[in-house]
C-alpha cells in the first residue's frame, strides 16, 4: 500500500491530461478554469486506496478516480450557483467569472465527461461500477436538495425551522458521505473485493465523512482562523445549520434556546460571540468532540473488520488519522 | 414496422411508469411535475424506429428510449433556467414553480436518472450505447452553450453580432439534430445493424433535424399563429437568430441590412411587420422553403441508402412527411 500523498502525486500527474475539446471555447475554457482552482483529491485518491487494499492498482482506477473528481467538481459548480457564492478557493466561481448559463452548462458537461471516464473501463467492471457511481450521484443531489430545503425554510420570513438531530445527519450522509464512501468502495470493486469487504470499507468512508464534517462544523466555531483558513464563525454568520446549532437547539434550556432563536432571526453586532456563549453553555464543542469520536471509532472498527492483513490497512488508518487531526 | 402513433402509445404507457422514489419531495415532485407537462416524445419513438427497422424491438431499445426522453427534458428544465422561461407548455416552468436551486438539481438528477436506465441495458449493448449517449449528451450542451454565447453577445449592448449561416447551422445540429439521429441510430444498433447503416440512419436523423428547424423558424414569421399555437413572430421580438434572420442579413443590400440591424438594437412598435417585409424583400421564406427541401432530400436520400428492404421503411418516410407537414 502507498501513502496517500503517494497516490495523490500519481493520480494528480495523470487527471490534469483530462482533455476538453476546444470549442466552444467558453464552455471548456469554464470547465479547465474551475479544475484548475485545485483541490485535495481525497475522493479519488480513496479509490486508488480502496482499490490496492485488496491488489494492484488495476488501470480502470484511474478512470473512476477521475470520473469522481469530475463529479465532484460538478456538484461544486453547481452548489457555487444555487449558494450565489463568489469566491471559491480563493477564486471567482464560474458563474462570477463567466455567467450562471456557462456555469450551469460546465457543470453539466463535466458530469457527462465523468461518464466518458467511466465508459472506458472494461467491459467485466463497466456495469457494477456505473450501479454504484448512479446510486452515489443521485443520493449527493437528494442531499444538497434538503440541504437547499433546509436554507430555504430559514430564509423564507419565517421564525427558523427546527431540523433535529437525524434530519441533519440523514442530509450530511447523502451530500458528503456517500461520495467517499462509494470511492473506497469502487476501488474495493476492482480490487476483486467481496461483498462483505466492500459493505466494510463504504462505512468506514460514510463513518469517516461524517467525524469529518462534525469537525469541520466544529472549526468554524471554535478553531483557530489562522490555521484553518476561514473566518470565524461565518456558518454562524451566515445562519449555516450545523452540528453545533442542532444540538444547542435541542440541549439548551427553554431561555437559552429562545435567546438563540432571536440570534438566528436578527442580526446582531456580537452575533459570535452571543452564539458561542450558548454553544459553550450547553458544552456543543465536547458534544461534538465526542461525536466526531464516536464516528471515528464506528469507522476504524469497519477498517479492522476488512478481511486483509492488518498491516495493509496502514495507509487508510493513517488517512483518517490525518483527516481528523489525529496525532496518534 | 409499426407505426409512430402505435409505438409512441407503447412508449408512453411504460414511460409513466417511471418512478422517481419519494423523498426529498420537493427534488422528485419537480422531477414528476415535469415529466407529465408531455411532449411529443419523437426521440424516444424513433429508437424504437431505429430498432425495428432492423429487427424485432429488443426490450433494452425501451431502456434506451426512457434514457433520451429523461436526458431530453434534463435539457429543457435546464434550458428554461438559462432562458428565464415563465412557461412550458403552457405551464409554469419548475425555476417558476418552485425556485431555481430545485429546478437545477431535478435536471441533475434526471440526467443521472438517465443513466440509471442506460445501466440496465445488457452488457453486450451498453459499452456502444454508452459511447454515444456521452457524446450526443456532451454535444447538445455544447450546442446550448454555442446558443447563450450568441444571444449573449446580441444582449451585451453592444450591436448585434454577425453568426454566419454555418455558424447558426452548426449550433442548431449540435442543439437539436444529434439527439434526433443519435436516438435512431442507438435503435439501429440494437436491432443489430452495420457501421454503414448505422451511419445512414444517424444522417437521416440529423438532416431531417435540420430541416425540422428551418421550418419551425419559418412558420414562426410565416405560419399562421392559431394553427402554429405560438406567438406569430416571437423569434423577431425576442431577437432570436433564426435561419431567416441570419440569410437577411446575408442577403439584404447594405441599405436593407442596416434597417434590419437598426430593428433589432431597437424598440420598435411595428418591428415584426417591418422586419417581415425586409424578409419578404430578399426572399427569405422562400430561401427558407428550398433549405428545408435541400434536407429533407438529402434525409430521404440516407434512408433509401439504409440496406433494408424499402417496405420497412415506409414507417420512418411516413414520420418525416408528418414533421415535416407534407401529403406526399
Amino acid at each position: 500500500m502507498q501513502h496517500f500523498s503517494s497516490l495523490h502525486k500519481i493520480f494528480e500527474e495523470q487527471f490534469v491530461k483530462t482533455e476538453f475539446p476546444s470549442e466552444p471555447k467558453n464552455l471548456y475554457d469554464a470547465c479547465n478554469y474551475f479544475l484548475q482552482l485545485g483541490g485535495k483529491r481525497i475522493r479519488p485518491v480513496c479509490v486508488l486506496m480502496g482499490n490496492e487494499l485488496f491488489d494492484d492498482i488495476d488501470p480502470d482506477a484511474f478512470e473512476v478516480a477521475n470520473a469522481i473528481e469530475l463529479f465532484h467538481n460538478f456538484t461544486l459548480l453547481h452548489d457555487d450557483i444555487m449558494d450565489q457564492a463568489p469566491l471559491r478557493r480563493g477564486m471567482q466561481t464560474v458563474h462570477t467569472k463567466y455567467n450562471e448559463a456557462t456555469a450551469l452548462l460546465a457543470g453539466d458537461v463535466m458530469l457527462v465527461k465523468a461518464y466518458e471516464c467511466l465508459t472506458k473501463i472494461k467491459t467485466e467492471h463497466l456495469k457494477k461500477i456505473l450501479f454504484l457511481f448512479n446510486k452515489t450521484a443521485r443520493e449527493v443531489c437528494e442531499g444538497q436538495q434538503l440541504d437547499m430545503d433546509f436554507a430555504q425554510k430559514a430564509a423564507s420570513g419565517e421564525k427558523m425551522i427546527h431540523v433535529n438531530f437525524d434530519e441533519y445527519l440523514h442530509m450530511i450522509t447523502l451530500k458528503t458521505s456517500v461520495l467517499l464512501a462509494a470511492s473506497l468502495q469502487m476501488g474495493a470493486m476492482l480490487g476483486g473485493a467481496g461483498l462483505g469487504n466492500q459493505q466494510h470499507i463504504f462505512e468506514f468512508g460514510k463513518k469517516l465523512g461524517i467525524a469529518f464534517q462534525v469537525q469541520d462544523d466544529y472549526l468554524d466555531a471554535f478553531g483557530d482562523p489562522g490555521k484553518f483558513g476561514k473566518q470565524a464563525g461565518g456558518d454562524i454568520l451566515a445562519n449555516k445549520k450545523t452540528f453545533l446549532l442542532i444540538h444547542a437547539l435541542e440541549a439548551l434550556p427553554v431561555e437559552g434556546r429562545k435567546q438563540l432563536e432571536d440570534l438566528m432571526d436578527n442580526d446582531d453586532d456580537n452575533k459570535v460571540k452571543k452564539v458561542l456563549q450558548l454553544f459553550n453553555d450547553c458544552k456543543a464543542g465536547e458534544w461534538a468532540q465526542s461525536l466526531k469520536e464516536k464516528y471515528f471509532k464506528e469507522a476504524m472498527t469497519h477498517l479492522e473488520n476488512i478481511a486483509v492483513t492488518s498491516v495493509r490497512k496502514n495507509e487508510l488508518e493513517a488517512l483518517a488519522m490525518y483527516l481528523l487531526q489525529r496525532e496518534h
